[in-house]
C-alpha cells in the first residue's frame, strides 16, 4: 500500500506568512502522493467587515448566509487556495486547488434545520466522497490542495469545516492508502494545561481521552477535533497527528499528540 | 481525432444569470470533451468599489495592481469559477474548475515593463500550456472550467485576458483534438453595423477582416478578438465561430460569425 500524506493547516497558521512559507517548504518535499486541506484565517472576517457584512453567530457557531456565503468561496476557494497552490508550485510540487464541487469530489448534504439554521453550511459523509477520482489525481502526480467549500449537486455551493474534511477524506482513502492524517494548527499538540506549550500529551487513545475529558483537562475546542480523529483511525486511518507547525520545519520542535486506537 | 469544443464566455453572459442558465444547458448537452472558459462580469468592479479600490486605466486598458489582484482572484477563481462548477455538476457535467496555476495548466509571464507597467498581468503562449494534463483530464471525462488567472511558476498569480485564454488553449490542444472555439459575448457576431444586432456577417477571411478593418466597419474592442481569431485558425483551430447567446439556445437564434483561413 502507498503511503498518503493528508496535511490539515489550519487558519491561525495561514495567517503567519514566515510559518506557513516553512511548512509549505517542508510538504513540498515530504513523501510521494500527498493532499493539503486548509481552513480560513482571519482574511475572511476582515472582508466582512470591510463590506460591513455582521458575522452571526450562534451559541460559538458560525451562521452562512448567501452574503458570508459569497464571501467565504471568494477568500477560501479563491485568494487562499490559489495562493497556496501558486507557491506549491513555486517549490516543484504538481498542487491542484479543489473545491469539493470540482471533479464532484466531495458531496454534501445542507445541514438539516433543527432548533438552529446554520444556513449554507454543508455536512460531508466519507462515503459518499469520490475516492476513484482523488485517487486518479494522485496517480497523476498532482497534490490536490483542498478548500472548504463543498456543493450539495444541486448548484449550490456550502462551507464545511476543514477538520471534518480532512477526516473524510482520511476515510474515504485509507482503503487504498497507508493514510498519515496530520493536523497542523497554533499549538504544538492536545496540552495537558493550556496555558504551557510544553504541556503536549505525546499519545493518546480512547480511555485516557474518556479521562481527560471527564477531568477537564481537555478543552472544549479540541473535544471535536479529536472525537474526529478517532473516528478515523477506527476506520482504518493508519497514522494522525495533532502538532504545531514547528514539528515540521524545526529539528527541536514538538512532535504533537500522536492519535492511536 | 476526437471533437474538442472550447467555449468562452464573455462577463456580459454571466452577468445575466437566465441568459447564463440557458448557454449552461445547451454546453452541458453538447459534444463529449468540452472546456469553458470564462472572463470577468461586473461583479469585480462592484466589489472594487465597495472595498475603495479605484481602477486604475492607462490607454483604456486596466493596470492590475497587489489590490486588483487579490479581488480578481477571489472573483474569477473562487466566485464565478466555483458557482460555474456547481451549476454545470447540477447538469450532471463533471466540471472541475482550474486557474493557469492548478497542475500548472497554464504558465504564463508577467509582462514586461515598456511604456506602461501593466502590473499583475500574464501574457500566455500557447507553447508553454500543459496539453497533456489538459488531455489527461478530458479523458477522465472531466470538463476544465478556466477562470483567467495564470501564474509564473514563483509564486506569483497573474491576471491574464480571458480571450486570449481561449485561442492559446485551442492552439495547444489543436494536434490532439479537432477544436471548435467558440467565443460568446453579448453581440450576435461580428457586426457589419454595430447599431443593428442584425447586421452579422456570416463568415470572415482575412481579406475582407482587412477591408472591413481598413474601411472601419470593424470597431476597435473587436479588432485584438479576431486577430486572436485569426491566429487560432492558422495555427490548426479547426473553426472558431463569434456569437451571441440566442445562438446556443434559440432556434431561431443567428448562428454567429464563423472565422475562415
Amino acid at each position: 500500500m502507498d503511503k498518503l500524506v493528508i496535511l490539515k493547516v489550519g487558519g491561525n497558521v495561514l495567517d503567519n506568512p514566515l510559518v506557513l512559507e516553512s511548512v509549505l517548504d517542508a510538504f513540498a518535499n515530504s513523501g510521494n502522493k500527498k493532499i493539503l486541506i486548509h481552513g480560513g484565517g482571519k482574511i475572511a472576517n476582515v472582508l466582512m467587515e470591510k463590506l460591513g457584512v455582521i458575522p452571526n453567530m450562534v451559541e460559538g457557531r458560525r451562521i452562512t448566509d448567501d452574503k458570508t456565503l459569497e464571501i467565504v468561496t471568494m477568500v477560501y476557494a479563491g485568494l487562499i487556495n490559489k495562493n497556496l497552490v501558486a507557491q506549491l508550485q513555486k517549490r516543484g510540487c504538481e498542487a491542484i486547488g479543489l473545491t469539493g464541487a470540482d471533479a464532484n469530489i466531495i458531496p454534501a448534504v445542507k445541514r438539516p434545520v433543527k432548533e438552529i439554521d446554520y444556513g449554507f453550511v454543508g455536512d460531508v459523509y466519507p462515503k459518499d466522497i469520490n475516492a476513484n477520482t482523488i485517487s486518479s489525481f494522485l496517480t497523476m502526480g498532482l497534490v490536490p490542495v483542498c478548500a472548504p467549500i463543498t456543493h450539495d449537486g444541486e448548484g449550490v455551493l456550502l462551507n464545511t469545516n476543514a477538520d471534518t474534511i480532512a477526516s473524510s477524506l482520511a476515510i474515504a482513502l485509507a482503503p487504498f492508502y497507508a493514510v498519515n492524517l496530520v493536523y497542523c494548527f497554533e499549538k504544538n499538540g492536545v496540552l495537558k494545561d493550556p496555558a504551557d506549550e510544553n504541556s503536549v500529551i505525546s499519545e493518546i487513545n480512547p480511555e485516557l481521552f474518556a479521562e481527560y475529558k471527564a477531568s477537564g483537562i481537555i478543552s472544549a475546542g479540541m473535544v471535536p477535533k479529536l472525537e474526529n480523529a478517532f473516528k478515523a483511525i477506527e476506520s482504518g486511518v493508519k497514522k494522525i497527528t495533532i502538532c504545531g507547525p514547528a514539528a515540521f520545519y524545526s529539528e527541536n520542535g514538538i512532535a504533537g499528540t500522536t492519535i492511536v486506537a
